[in-house]
C-alpha cells in the first residue's frame, strides 16, 4: 500500500460512517494536499464542503475529523501530532484543535492521513484500524470508565500492549460541551468540546496499529533537520525540558499577565507554590514526550494521599497550572495535579473547566450564586477543595456541574443577574491563560479567531517577547524589529498577521510550536518528507488559506464583524502591579481589529476574506459557500 | 574599507551633485537593504523621499539613480547587473529599467552599493571612480561622440583598460526621450529615457574601477548556487546560448504573437530571415556575456558593406529583432543589425525608437503623413533603408526624426489627426515585443506597470507556456496548475500578481532572470551573499513592496485607475493566424485589472495601495507622501 512516490503523505483518507458502520476511502493527489496540506485546511475543506449550516453540532450531522499533516510521523522532532475538528458544540461555529502524543504517527504509520466520523451510533463503539483493516467493535463495557482504564482494556482485548488509543472519557459521554479527546491518555485535543462531539456519535475511542513504513522523497534532508533539533535543544530548550511549560510562571507573575481569580488580576501571591521549578522540586516524578521528540516538556507527577494521583496520567502544563491554580486562586500544587488527573480521565479541557470554576468562584463571591446553588459548597477563589469537587461534578453533570458543563457562556445565560459579565469567554470558549491587558496583539486573536478565545493558533513569542530568537527569526519574514508587548499600532497588526498566518499553517502542518525551528527549516522538512519544492511562501499562504476556511465556515453560521470582541474586562485596567498605569483602549482594539481586516482582504462587515482574497488563496470555491450563509 | 561583516553589500551610496561637484556618502544599515534591497525599491525609496511631484524629467531637480542589489558582483550567474531610475521624460512618472554587463559588479567592487545623481553640470563632464576617489572630468571631447568611440577615449586617458563605463550617446545629449543609458558599450538600460535625463544634466559616463573583494556571508552557499548553474546551463539554456534570445522567433510567429506592422499583425512572413537561428548561420560571428555568466546569451555579429557593422557594437537581441524587423515589416537581418549598432552606438531604446518608426510608417501608409513629412523618404513598412535612416534622423533630431524623438505618444498628439491611434504606447512608453492579446496575462502587466508598456518588471514564461521548468518552478508559490494563455480569469490574475511580485524583486536583487535558478536558490543566494536567514516569503513581499513605491510615486503625479489601459489595437482581433478567432475583451481586461487591484489591496480609483497594505509592506510612510499629490 505505501506509496513511495508520494514521500511523506499517502494521500488516502478514511470515512466512516456510525449510523450504518460502513467504511469508505478518499484518495486525494498532490495538488489537494499542497493547498489543504492536512490540519486545520483539511478540516475547513470537508467542513465547508460537508456540513450544512445550522446543523446540530451534538447531533448525527457533524463531522469529526482526525488529520495529520504531510510531514506527521516523520522522525523529526514535532511531527507526531494531529488535529481535529468539528462544528464546535461550544460555539456553534468552527472548530479545530490539536495534541501531540504517539496516536498521530501510529495513525500514518497504518497509512491514513485522515478519518472523517460520519453519523451516531446507537450504542457505544470503538473504532480498531489495524493498517487497511477498520473494525466496529463494542464500547459498552468501556462506557463510564475512566480513560487509563478504557485504554488498557483495549490493549488487552486486542492484545498487543503497542495500540495507539485516541478517546473521550465519561466527559464526553455526558456531553460536556468542553470535554476533549484525549491520544495516549495524556495529550489532549482540548479546545472546543470535540469530545462532546465524539461522545453524541457514541463513539468511545480510535484504536490504532500501523506496520507500514512511511515513505520520504528525501530522508536525508529530514535526518538533517531533524538532527540539528537533537543537537542544539539541550542549550535551546532548556527550560522546556527542565520544568516543562509551566517554568515561567514567575516570570509572567512578575510581568503580572499571569490570569488570576477569572482574570481579575494578572498577579497570583501564591504564583511559586504552583510554578515549574516547584514542581520539578516536589513532585516531578518523569518527563515525557511525543513522538521523536527529545524535548521531554510533558510532566509526569505522583502525589500520595489524600490526593493520590497516578503519574500515568501525566502531570499538568502551564495552561492548568493556571486554570485550575491562579485563575481560581488555588495555590495547592498537589490539588492542580489532581485536577489534571480528573481532566485527563474523565476527558475535559483544563482551561475551559478552569473557567468554568473560576467564574462560578467569582459570582458565589459576588452574591450571584449561593451555597443553594453548589449544593452548599463554599466555592470561594482559592478552595482547593471545591475545586477538586466542581471538576467532579462537571463530569457527572451533577448540580451545578450540570449548569457549568455547559460552558461559561451557556451557563451566564441561565444564571442571570449580570452574570455574563464574569464569564471569559468569546464566541462561546473560554479563554486560555494568556492575558491580551499584556500582549495586546493576542487580543486581535482571541477576537478573531474562528475557533472562539484560543492561543494554539494565534499566540507567538514575539507578542510577549521583545528580543532572542523568536525575534531574530522573524526576519525571515520581514520582520525586522521587535515592538513592545503594548504596541498596537498597524506595525504589530502586520506582525500579528504574519505571525498568525504562520501559527495556521503549523496547525496545517500539523507540527509543534516548541521544536526551535526556522521558517526554512520546517520548508526543508516538508521538501524531505513529499519530494516538493515548497517555499516558506507557499506554507505561509497554506496557513492564511486554513484560517479563511475556518472564517468562511464561521460566516456561513451566521458570525459577523460584530462577534469579534473581547470580554469587557480587559479593557479594565489591574488595581495592582506593574501593568497598573497600562490600560487596553476599547477603541484601539477595535481599530486594531478592523486594521487586521483590511490588511489580511477581509470584507470589513462580514470578516471574510473577500471573493478576490479567497481567488489569492486558490479557494475561489468558497464564495459559492459563503452565499449560503443567508 | 572591506567591512565583512555586512556580507555582500557594503552599506555605501555615493550621492554626486553635478550642479556644484561635490559628493557626499549615504551609509544605510541591515534594515534598509532588506527593506529596500537594491535596485527598484531602493530607487523607490529615493524617489519617492527626495524628489517633489510635478517636477520636470529634464530639469536639474530629476534625480537619477544607479543601483546593484545586495547580491551583485557574487560570483553566480545573473548577479552583474544593475537598475537605473530617474523621473521619466516619456510618461512624467516612474521610470526604472535594469542593464547587465560588467559595469556594476565593478562599481560593487569599487565599494558602491548605488549612486544618486543630482542636479545639472554647466558643461559635459563623466564621473571618474576609482575605488573611495570620485573625480568631475571634463566631458567637451566626448560629446557628439559614438558610444564605442568615447569608450576608448576614456579607457586611453585614465590609462586603464578595465576602466568599466556607464554612459549616453548622442541620442542621449540630444535629449531624445528615450534614450538608453549602456554599460560596456552592448549592455542597455533601455527603458523609459533615463539616457536623456544624463543628457539634461550633461553627464556623459560614469567610468569606474574598483579593487576590492566582495565579502560574502558564506562563500560556500553562494558557490553551491552558482556551480549548480555552471553544471546545468547547458541543458537548460541551451537555446539561449544558441541563439539568444531571438530563439524562439519562429515559434511565437506560429503562435501569432510576433508583433507585426506596428502590432497589426501577430505573424510576418519574413519572420525566418529575422530569427535567431538565421543569425546564427549568418552574421554572428561570436558570443558574449554578463559578469559570472556562461549562458552567453550577448551576440556579437558583423557585417560587411554597405552596411559595416561592427561587433564590439554586439548584436540585435529579440526585442531588437522585432521592433526594428517585425514591428517595421522589415526582414533584412543586416539592415537589422545595422539599426542595432545605431541605437548602441547614439545610446537609444531599440524598442521605442522601432515602434516610433512603426508608427510613422502606419501613419505614412494611411496617408497621415506624407513624403512632405519625411523629407521624401517612402516611410513604408518593410523598407529596411527607411528605418535605417529614420534612426540616425531620431538620434540628431533632424526633420520628422526631432518629431518622433519625442516618443509616438507626443508625436502623435503633435500630427493629429488621428495618428494617436496608432502609437502603441502606455503612459507615454512605447510597447514592448510581446503581444498581449496572445498572452493576455502580459496585458494587464502593462496595464499596471508604472513604468508604461514594460515587460521586464511583468512578464513570465508561465504567462505564455502551459508545461516545462517555470510551471514546475510556480508550485514553489502554491501555483499548481498551468493556465490557458488566453485565460484571463481571476486564477489567472492570482498568477499574473505573484509572478509579477517576484520579477519585481528580481530588478531589486537586481538579477537576470534567465538563469534558471529557483526561487529557494536565489534564497540560498541572498542568504549566502549577506548572512541573513532570508526566506521566499521576504523576497517576495520586497518585489511587492517595489511595485508599491512605484505606484506611489506615479499617484503623486496624478496617475490614477483612468490611466491603467491598453491600447485599443489590442481589443481589435486579428485578421488572419491562429489567434483570428479570438478576441481579448475589453470589460474583461478592465474586469481583471479591477481585480488584480482588490487582490493586491490597492485602491480601485486612486490605484495604489491602501493605508493597510502599505503598513503590511512596512512602508507606511508612504501614505504621507501619497497626501502630497493633491
Amino acid at each position: 500500500m505505501t506509496e513511495l512516490s508520494r514521500g511523506g503523505y499517502t494521500g488516502k483518507i478514511l470515512r466512516v460512517n456510525l449510523t450504518d458502520k460502513t467504511t469508505s476511502i478518499d484518495e486525494q493527489d498532490e495538488k489537494f494536499y499542497r493547498r489543504y496540506f492536512g490540519g486545520t485546511a483539511l478540516i475547513g475543506y470537508y467542513l465547508l464542503k460537508e456540513l450544512k449550516p445550522g446543523i446540530d453540532p451534538l447531533g448525527p450531522d457533524n463531522k469529526l475529523i482526525f488529520t495529520s499533516g504531510v510531514i506527521t510521523g516523520t522522525p523529526c522532532a514535532g511531527s507526531g501530532r494531529s488535529g481535529v475538528g468539528s462544528k464546535s458544540p461550544l460555539t456553534n461555529g468552527w472548530g479545530d484543535s490539536q495534541a501531540g502524543g504517539f496516536w498521530p504517527a501510529e495513525l500514518k504509520r497504518a497509512g491514513w492521513d485522515a478519518i472523517i466520523i460520519e453519523g451516531k451510533s446507537d450504542k457505544p463503539v470503538y473504532l480498531w484500524i489495524n493498517d487497511d483493516k477498520v473494525e466496529f467493535r463494542d464500547a459498552s463495557h468501556l462506557w463510564g470508565k475512566a480513560t487509563l482504564e478504557a485504554e488498557q482494556q483495549i490493549q488487552t482485548e486486542l492484545d498487543d500492549k503497542r495500540v495507539r488509543v485516541a478517546q473521550i472519557g465519561p466527559a464526553g459521554e455526558n456531553l460536556v460541551r468542553f470535554a476533549s479527546i484525549c491520544n495516549d491518555i495524556t495529550h489532549a485535543y482540548g479546545r472546543n468540546g470535540h469530545g462532546a462531539v465524539m461522545g453524541s456519535k457514541m463513539l468511545r475511542a480510535i484504536a490504532v496499529r500501523g506496520h507500514k513504513g512511511l515513505p520520504l522523497a528525501n530522508p536525508e534532508k529530514v535526518r538533517e533537520v531533524a538532527k540539528w533539533l537533537v543537537d542544539n535543544y539541550k542549550t535551546l530548550s532548556e527550560g522546556l525540558t527542565k520544568h516543562g511549560t509551566s517554568g515561567g510562571v514567575a516570570m509572567l507573575n512578575e510581568a503580572s499577565i499571569l490570569p488570576t481569580r477569572n482574570f481579575q488580576e494578572g498577579q497570583f501571591d501564591g504564583y511559586n507554590d504552583i510554578a515549574g521549578p516547584t514542581m520539578t522540586d516536589t513532585i516531578l516524578v518523569g518527563r515525557d514526550n511525543c513522538y521523536a521528540c527529545p524535548i521531554d516538556c510533558k510532566r509526569e507527577v505522583e502525589v500520595g494521599a489524600p490526593y493520590n494521583v497516578n503519574r500515568k496520567y501525566g502531570g499538568p502544563e502551564y495552561e492548568t497550572i493556571a486554570s485550575l491554580g491562579s485563575l481560581c486562586g488555588v495555590n495547592d500544587l498537589k490539588a492542580v495535579a489532581k485536577g489534571n488527573e480528573i481532566c485527563n480521565a474523565q476527558g475535559m479541557d483544563t482551561i475551559a473547566a478552569g473557567n468554568c470554576i473560576a467564574f462560578a468562584m467569582e459570582c458565589f463571591e459576588r452574591g450571584i450564586l449561593t451555597k443553594e446553588d453548589t449544593d452548599g459548597v463554599e466555592l470561594k477563589f482559592g478552595n482547593a477543595e471545591a475545586m477538586m469537587l466542581m471538576l467532579e461534578k462537571i463530569t457527572k453533570r451533577e448540580g451545578l456541574g450540570n449548569l457549568l458543563a455547559e460552558g461559561t457562556k451557556r451557563a451566564a445565560e441561565q444564571i442571570g443577574h449580570g452574570a455574563s459579565e464574569y464569564a471569559m469567554q468569546i464566541k462561546g470558549q473560554e479563554l486560555p491563560m494568556h492575558e491580551p491587558r499584556g500582549k495586546v496583539a493576542l487580543g486581535i486573536g482571541y477576537a478573531i479567531s474562528p475557533t472562539g478565545a484560543d492561543h494554539v493558533h494565534n499566540m507567538h513569542d514575539s507578542m510577549f517577547a521583545v528580543e532572542g530568537p523568536p525575534l531574530e527569526g522573524l526576519k525571515a519574514l520581514g520582520i525586522q524589529e521587535p515592538l513592545s508587548p503594548l504596541d498596537l499600532s498597524p506595525a504589530k497588526v502586520r506582525m500579528f498577521k504574519y505571525v498568525v498566518d504562520w501559527r495556521h499553517f503549523q496547525n496545517c502542518a500539523v507540527i509543534c510550536g516548541f521544536p526551535p525551528f526556522s521558517y526554512e527549516q520546517i520548508s526543508d522538512l516538508v521538501n524531505g518528507a513529499t519530494g516538493w519544492n515548497t517555499s516558506v511562501w507557499e506554507l505561509m499562504k497554506v496557513g492564511e488559506r486554513a484560517l479563511a476556511l475556518a472564517r468562511a465556515f464561521n460566516a456561513r453560521e451566521g458570525y459577523t464583524a460584530k462577534d469579534d470582541i473581547l470580554p469587557e474586562r480587559f479593557y479594565q485596567s489591574f488595581s495592582s502591579g506593574p501593568l497598573m498605569d497600562e490600560k487596553l483602549g476599547k477603541e484601539d482594539m477595535q481599530k486594531a481589529i478592523k486594521t487586521y481586516y483590511k490588511m489580511a482582504g477581509w470584507d470589513p462587515e462580514l470578516a471574510v476574506p473577500t471573493a478576490e482574497k479567497l481567488e489569492e488563496l486558490d479557494i475561489a470555491w468558497v464564495t459559492e459557500e459563503l452565499e449560503k450563509s443567508a
